[in-house]
């Protein structure tokens, strides 16, 4: 994604303390206290502009939804969209992936989305990549028993990269779309990328998966 | 693939019994006997008219192949091939593959090839798909350590349904091409299949995969 300098966008990143975590380690374990109400929690990283996310939790008041995106521009553009729909079960979190245990307990969380994550094709960036063993480990820790891993993109060579990746990790496919939009799934919420990227004509793939040493 | 019926085609496949094994139960675990020659041995389940084996087996005189296919009025091509050819490291089976460990022993077969199979689309045919849970378990069996399952089509939903059956199965993906033809694979041989389709402009996919629990 083109990243646009967005002015004051820090300051409101902070103005708005009450959508956007700014102690996230505090909340560990006891998110539902944030969020006052407890419910299933959904986790998606890498959320972008907060399309996806939002039209979720709009969709799915009985779900908590967290958003996690590191880049201030962008980040900015969910808040913006939580600002109009001020919607309860709705949290914002700019941090780095990478540390996701250190935000969530084990078996805390009860899915995870990857929706369209950069694909950092050169070799030298796989470790980058959302799909990398190392992050599946983290996913693998922070998830409940029951929990999946919804998996979403149209880059091709990302997809393949992340089916292998899962493969060496032992997950378990639960559902597969190797062409989403021609298949039959009804409910599925496009993200921004997705809407462009589909109208210009490129096959979206899709995987649900699950640790099977959880269940 | 639309079955006409060969006149003669039982009795050629008589006749040649040089190249057609008629007591493939009495070869197990010693199949490099039967080529004089100890070398490793790749085994093609449903070849059709054997394009792709004859192929192959010109250009790996190094391994052994079988060639394994139910259809009198197919395997007849594959033989016809063969007759030309006569290639020493080639071995036709008219046997079906659900019995597979009556013709190879534990560990004989070094590779197996699943080209352009079957789809069985419906779902109560689903055991005859050639990535049914059962024949993973006989392939599992009858794989060496080092052993690959090399699995090629053009049908999405099938190729879709198998890495969903290869992740229950707990197989590793080694390879995986979900649009083999512009990829950069340079040395693929094509069947009759997949040049049919591939020039219909259907994608063809690919996976090489293996059971860890052999390794």
């Amino acid at each position: 994604m083109r990243l646009r300098n967005k002015p004051g966008a820090e300051n409101k990143l902070i103005e708005f303390g009450q959508y956007v975590v700014s102690n996230p380690e505090e909340w560990k374990s006891k998110w539902h206290e944030r969020f006052g109400k407890k419910q299933p929690l959904h986790v998606e990283i890498g959320m972008g502009k907060g399309r996806f996310l939002i039209e979720m939790a709009k969709q799915n008041p009985e779900i908590n939804y967290i958003g996690i995106e590191l880049q201030t521009s962008v980040i900015v553009s969910a808040l913006e969209k939580q600002i109009e729909e001020d919607l309860p079960n709705v949290q914002l979190l700019q941090v780095n992936a990478q540390n996701l245990q250190s935000y969530f307990d084990k078996g805390e969380v009860d899915r995870i989305y990857l929706t369209f994550s950069d694909p950092w094709p050169k070799n030298r960036h796989e470790k980058r990549r959302l799909t990398y063993k190392d992050f599946l480990f983290s996913y693998e820790t922070v998830l409940d028993e029951q929990g999946e891993l919804h998996f979403k993109t149209d880059n091709q060579k990302l997809f393949e990269y992340s089916l292998i990746s899962f493969s060496e990790k032992g997950m378990i496919l639960k559902e597969l779309y190797l062409d989403l939009h021609n298949s039959d799934v009804e409910d599925n919420i496009m993200t921004e990328y997705e809407e462009k990227f589909s109208k210009k004509g490129n096959r979206i793939y899709k995987t649900v998966a699950y640790f099977p040493n959880k269940k």
